[in-house]
């Protein structure tokens, strides 16, 4: 049998690589961006969509499709991929972060988790056999186990025993999945912000042999220096071999510097959620396309990109459908901030094929940061996937910093001569 | 020049033709029915699944697209084909509907309109000229004359001032046309709900030798009898040479009725507006896709469609996406309405080119209102187009009568033998 993953190539001055990544239903290559799909449906676009933008891979919610339209009833018609209509790989969220969200209306021990849905205040336990039950019922191509996602910010003693149960967990789920379906199953990193747990979590996890991993607990609102530091501590411990998924990261920024530290799998609501409230990203920063300044302006919202959207509309035309409420706009601007985010990591995935990572890091952050788009006037949220499919709350948004020096970039990491960051 | 109608098939037995209408974005096949596209976007569809769908033409409002964005603004952008990414055939209604129904906040007289924005109170004088001027302006290939929408009920002396209004306009409107332009103009007739008023309309307005005429004020809240009726007195007088087009109609019992009667084009945002409440049109009637009957119902929406949303989601999917509020329930919805309505006109076509139309009406009428569907369960109203592009109001609706004998069917007219009405 094939290994389930190829390394193709490595950064010979960061821990980037290119690889590929082989499930049931196909191969999708890496570093990939997982558009969000919570419901089994990636908000606004269909399924169509989704191949012409050259997603390899789609992410869904364990927890939320367990409660609606129920894992069974999935898995009665034929699973999840035939349910949604998509027939590539499929990773599924394990929903810990879902149940971390309800606060009051759960209790976590080390059995698993007690809540109450949001939906409508049925009682439910859910531990992490349940877990890989109800996912291996959806056919997710990549499972995850269940964790607990350590909140920000947690004392020292509460980051490590929420490390510790999830690793019991990690153990748990491993034992009540059968690797002859196929279907693979992911572990996650905790440790919260603590170097030392982040790399005992990692390297315990390692222990499991399981067919990847993850790096999770991330973007909950902490400064994004701690958070890349908090990503570098697990990408570096956890193995060459396997693939590497930084979970709801983020901006193109963060999804480059996740590159950077050895990432290969992301997923973030960002693109598609910005896109409803009319943020577009472009290779020259974000516009608001409310803005008057596009009222008149005949150029597609990215010049250099080539999705539906930007082949056959306007920035003005767009700003009219999104001024007058036009159901069209949401669809539009989530397949353009979709291209945008997919030509990102196909760029890097090219680049690093070429060895020449760093330099299109460079040149791509350049371009966004110092571009002439207007998006300084409105400060961005950075927002994980798992924020934004959050069972009942949104944490609280905070400000990108922009041309910020990343924090995990200390002395002693090794650049290629001549680069330098962009207002750092 | 070729001319810019072509008369292609006659049914032996009822008014019924089919042809073709050229333009100067290309040729549509008649009868056609035309998606709504109100503010330059048929709601929650772009351009290329509305050549995927098979639409020949495609409709705007000019009153809405006057005051947002503007016509200037458009003009200046290349027009409204290059500004909403459509090539082919656009008709735009004048806006006289829409004036109509700001009641209070208009006034009428001979020399035009009066009335404030409904956007943000601007005060506006709008007459038949500049009505021709804003259309030339967005670039339509069917302008349509400003006309009074005669109110229903109204006496017999208001219906008669209405006509002479509207007739007058139209004289008015054909002296501001040029037809060097290659857009075309069509009249509207009127005549409220009298049968020798709206004959007389016709027949003046025929006068006016225009490239194309429409029966107009219909479908505001009369019975589907008197409706009928009133359109049978007009399009019986309207030129057999000239494309006939039957404003704001209907089920997709009323389109087949008014092509039996002689009409040729037909827009109405019944399929758009009720995909977007969850109602979808089946072979066997209308599908109400909330119903809980749908939860577990692997089957397409309608299983003798083919559009993508038939190919690739069950029932079960779209009653999930719709009972989640999912952004893509609105867009697989309205493409398989709209979908349904384009196989309806091109199915009475094809019926019409074989000689056989009024078998055709009659075995989609049986199939429809005998089918299996649940739709009796939430009687329909019959809705306008016109009612659905209002600038404020929308008007009360009414019920559709089911198995119902056409009242245009009077003693005299000529039948193929054996026809029976479902449940008449």
């Amino acid at each position: 049998m094939e290994p389930a993953f190829t390394l193709e190539a490595r950064d010979p001055s960061s821990r980037a690589r290119a690889g590929t990544v082989r499930t049931l239903h196909g191969s999708f290559h890496t570093p990939a961006f997982m558009p969000v799909g919570t419901r089994a449906s990636v908000k606004a676009v269909d399924a169509r969509d989704l191949r012409e933008l050259g997603a390899g891979i789609v992410l869904s919610n364990t927890f939320h499709l367990m409660l609606r339209p129920g894992a069974e009833l999935i898995s009665s018609l034929g699973g999840l991929h035939r349910f949604m209509g998509w027939d590539g790989p499929i990773l599924t969220d394990s929903g810990g972060f879902q149940v971390y969200s309800l606060a009051g209306l759960r209790k976590i021990s080390e059995e698993g988790l007690e809540f109450r849905s949001p939906y409508d205040g049925t009682r439910f336990a859910f531990g992490p056999e349940r877990a890989v039950e109800v996912q291996t019922l959806l056919g997710s191509d990549i499972m995850m186990c269940l964790d607990e996602c350590t909140p920000y910010p947690a004392t020292r003693e509460e980051a490590e025993s929420s490390m510790t149960l999830t690793l019991g967990w990690a153990e748990r789920s491993k034992a009540a999945w059968d690797p002859a379906t196929g279907l693979m199953l992911f572990g996650i990193a905790q440790g919260g912000f603590h170097r030392d747990l982040r790399e005992r979590s990692a390297a315990e996890l390692a222990g499991l042999d399981l067919p990847g991993y993850a790096a999770g607990g991330l973007a909950l609102g902490e400064p994004r220096e701690v958070m890349l530091d908090a990503a570098e501590a697990s990408l570096g411990v956890l193995p060459e071999s396997k693939p590497r998924y930084l979970m709801g990261l983020g901006t193109p920024a963060d999804i480059l510097d996740g590159i950077r530290l050895g990432a290969d799998m992301f997923d973030c609501v960002m693109p598609t959620r910005n896109a409803r409230n009319g943020q577009l990203f472009t290779r020259t920063g974000r516009m608001n396309i409310r803005n008057s300044r596009y009222r008149d302006d005949p150029q597609p919202p990215d010049t250099g990109c080539g999705c539906l959207c930007c082949r056959n509309y306007s920035r003005a035309y767009l700003r009219h459908l999104q001024a007058q409420n036009e159901p069209l706009f949401p669809r539009l601007a989530t397949i353009h901030n979709l291209a945008f985010y997919q030509d990102l990591v196909r760029g890097a995935r090219k680049s690093l094929l070429a060895g020449e990572f760093m330099c299109y890091y460079k040149q791509f952050l350049d371009a966004y940061r110092g571009g002439t788009a207007d998006w300084p006037a409105r400060p961005p949220a950075a927002v994980s996937s798992r924020q934004g499919i959050s069972a009942l709350t949104i944490l609280a948004p905070r400000p990108e910093p922009r041309g910020h020096r990343p924090a995990a970039l200390r002395p002693g990491t090794a650049w290629p001569q001549g680069v330098v960051f962009a207002g750092g």
